[in-house]
């Protein structure tokens, strides 16, 4: 049994998912979304986005990570804040040892729905469906950190159930 | 009498300075550069680089640190990845409460030589002759560092003398 932290890292809300993934199933365990109002400094969004992934890690205890790659269509400035945030989280997570792996968001995408371009409903639909759950539709956030977990979990062997 | 901590931030070669700002005066206390290794992970690099600016803030106790911002010239994988060291620096300054201020790089150049296009031999000869001191010439890392906390001591009040 192997614990899956699956995280979608944003400025302003990043979602994230915990998976069990024991042989060919997986089971959500949790979901959600950690905020940090656009108001604040970005150190201090940064420091909040960090100590709730560091609270995830301390209750959950998952053993791996999984982080999409930097979408490198956004603009420049919010990319370069989103880098900011991921670095945060990347440092959060070595300094607790959990394995880190990232992955294309085309790699994502086809993990999850068999197609790379599928666009965010179709992958929410494909979460929904290979968990057995039911989303928020305004939680895209969250689909994008369990289809990121999900994504992993076949990589290493695992198989959505 | 303040300490600052002067970053230049690399996914290589992060250099530092620590000033001490007392009044118009302006005293190096030491300056180095936290080096990871190009062959590591980028999470192992952030990792070494945030515990290097945690042991610095630990031993030497500054209350205020300063950054340059991002150079958005370089480019777009540089630029993201430099973003992450960034954001882990940021992160790991924010948890031990430390002050952070950033600065255009334009701004460090024109407190340092009175030119905002000045080069980096122009910035590292005038850091050798405002702080007293001989740098080796290849450490631009380090000279960067000191520019940008003498900036930094300049923009709060203090004189560089």
């Amino acid at each position: 049994m192997t614990r899956i932290l699956g995280i979608d890292p944003g400025s302003r809300l990043t979602g994230y998912a915990i998976l069990e993934a024991r042989g060919q199933r997986l089971k959500e365990v949790c979901h959600g979304c950690l905020s940090a109002s656009a108001s604040l400094p970005l150190s201090q969004r940064i420091l909040r986005i960090a100590d709730g992934v560091g609270r995830l890690v301390e209750e959950h205890l998952p053993e791996e990570a999984a982080v999409e790659d930097l979408f490198h269509a956004v603009n420049p400035r919010s990319a370069l804040q989103l880098a900011h945030v991921r670095g945060a989280i990347v440092l959060e997570l070595a300094r607790r040892r959990v394995d880190l792996f990232t992955y294309a968001p085309r790699a994502v995408k086809k993990a999850v729905t068999g197609v790379g371009s599928a666009d965010k409903e179709q992958v929410r639909a494909m979460v929904e469906r290979l968990l057995g759950l039911r989303l928020e539709p305004s939680s895209l956030d969250v689909s994008d950190a369990l289809a990121v977990a999900i994504c992993h979990a076949h990589s290493r062997g695992g198989v959505a159930a």
